[in-house]
C-alpha cells in the first residue's frame, strides 16, 4: 500500500533555476526527485504547496510525494534524501501523512519574508540573501504603508500576468509586520493565498515611491485600479530577497 | 605623498584558499590586491593584521596599504575596490591613517567568533558557516570548561607547528563567552594574540571528549604539558566555523 510522505524542505534558492521542473535539470524539485529516485531506484512525483521562482528561497516549503512502499521509518527517509541533496537542499522533517492531506490543496495559508539591506555595504554573508538598498529608506513610513496591504482586496495590481490567469485576483492578507534589526528591515507577509510575484511587487511598490515620498497613496490607487499594473508603473523587487517562511495547514 | 589607508574587510571564507597569497591567486589577499591595481593601475602590497586559513571567514580583519597617491576619498575608495571585488570580499569601511599605524603590529587584540549548530539537519543557510554536530552537546559542560582557557598559559599544546616556531608560545585569553540561540551554540574568544590553529583545536578539545564526558580536566593537562600535541590527541575543529570577529588597536 502506498504510503504518503510530507517533506518540510529548507533551500537556499541563489544556485536553483526555481522549484518546478525543467528540461535543464537544475530546479529544487528536479533535485529532490532525483534523490527520491536515487532512493527508491523508481521515479516519483513531488507536489509542493507552490512553486517558487528563480533565486527565491524556502525556510519550510512544504511538499507530498507518495511511495510505493513504506520500508523506511520517515527520519531514515530523511536522513537518505539529504545524503543524496546539495547541501544547499534540506529536508528538515519528514513524517507519513493520510492520503487526504495534500500539500497545495491542504494548505490554508502561507507566511513569505522579504529581506532588505538599508546601507552602504552588503556584507559577504548577506549577498543573495537580501535586497541591497543604499539610499536611506523611511521606515516608519514603510511599515505604516505596508498595513494599506492587510485586508481582502483585488490584487491585481500587485501580480504578474503569468498567461493562465486565476479564475479571481482577490486575496487576503491577514498581517504584515516590519521589523528592523540594525541595517536589516524584514517585511513578514501572511496570507491566505498568493498571486504570481505578488510579494514582490508589494515590497516594490513599498520601496520604489518610499525613496522619499509616501507609498500609501499609490498602493491604495493600484488596489483600487482592479487591473494588472502596466509595466511603467509597476517595479518587482528582486528574488535574492524573497523567503518562503512556512505553509500553514 | 604615500597616504595610508586602513580597510576592515569581511569576507565568506568558503570560495577562497585562505587570506595569504598564492600562486593559484585565488585567495583574499589576491583578489584585495588585485582589486587595489585595477583602481591604482599599479601593483601595492597589502597588510593584514594576521593570516586566515582556506574556509576561515572574517566580520572584521584588518589590513593596510601605501598608495602613491591620495587622489580619491576614503569612502570612494571604499566604493571603487568593491566595485571590482567578488561579493564574498567587502571593504566595510576604510580611514586614512598615520605611517605609525601597522595593521599587524599595531594590533593589541583579536576577537574570534567560533559558530557550531548543533542538531539533526544543518539548514542550507548555515553550510560552511558552521560545524555541524548532530550528538547532543553538555552545553552547560562546554561553557564551563571553555573557561579552564582563560588567562595566561602556554597554549603549546594548542597549537600547531608550522616549521616556523614562535619565539614563545605563551598567550594570554582575556574573555570567553560562550552562548546558545536554538541550535546555534557560539563561542567568542578574545586575546592578545593566538597561535597557529589555535582557535580551532581549543574549540576541537572543548567538543570532543565534550560529547559525553567533561573536557576540563584534558584541557588542563595539555595546558600544563607545555609541548606541541600529538596528532593522536589533537583535534581540529573545521574551518567552517571560525570568523575573525575584529582586530583590537
Amino acid at each position: 500500500m502506498a504510503s504518503r510522505l510530507k517533506l518540510i524542505i529548507a533551500y537556499n534558492g541563489a544556485p536553483f533555476s526555481g522549484w518546478q521542473s525543467q528540461a535543464s535539470g537544475n530546479t529544487v524539485q528536479d533535485h529532490l526527485e532525483k534523490a527520491l529516485a536515487q532512493v527508491l531506484r523508481k521515479r516519483v512525483r513531488l507536489h509542493a504547496a507552490g512553486r517558487t521562482d528563480a533565486g527565491v528561497h524556502a525556510l519550510g516549503q512544504c511538499a507530498h510525494v507518495d511511495l510505493p512502499e513504506r520500508s523506511l521509518t520517515s527520519e531514515r527517509w530523511r536522513d537518505a534524501l539529504n545524503a543524496q541533496l546539495p547541501r544547499s537542499i534540506r529536508i528538515l522533517r519528514a513524517r507519513f501523512v493520510t492520503a487526504r492531506f495534500h500539500a497545495r490543496f491542504s494548505a490554508k495559508g502561507k507566511v513569505y519574508l522579504y529581506r532588505i539591506w538599508n546601507g552602504e555595504v552588503l556584507p559577504p554573508f548577506e549577498a543573495k540573501r537580501a535586497w541591497h538598498i543604499v539610499a536611506p529608506l523611511d521606515f516608519a513610513g514603510l511599515a505604516g504603508a505596508a498595513q494599506t496591504f492587510v485586508g481582502t482586496h483585488d490584487f491585481a495590481g500587485f501580480a504578474a500576468n503569468r498567461g493562465n490567469p486565476p479564475e479571481t485576483t482577490a486575496r487576503t492578507i491577514s498581517a504584515i509586520r516590519v521589523r528592523r534589526r540594525g541595517k536589516c528591515i524584514g517585511i513578514e507577509i501572511h496570507g491566505e493565498g498568493f498571486l504570481y510575484k505578488m510579494v514582490r511587487l508589494m515590497v516594490g511598490a513599498l520601496v520604489r515611491p518610499g525613496l522619499g515620498k509616501s507609498p500609501t497613496e499609490e498602493i491604495s490607487k493600484r488596489l483600487a485600479s482592479r487591473q494588472y499594473a502596466k509595466n511603467a508603473t509597476r517595479f518587482v523587487a528582486p528574488a535574492d530577497g524573497l523567503f518562503l517562511v512556512r505553509v500553514r495547514y
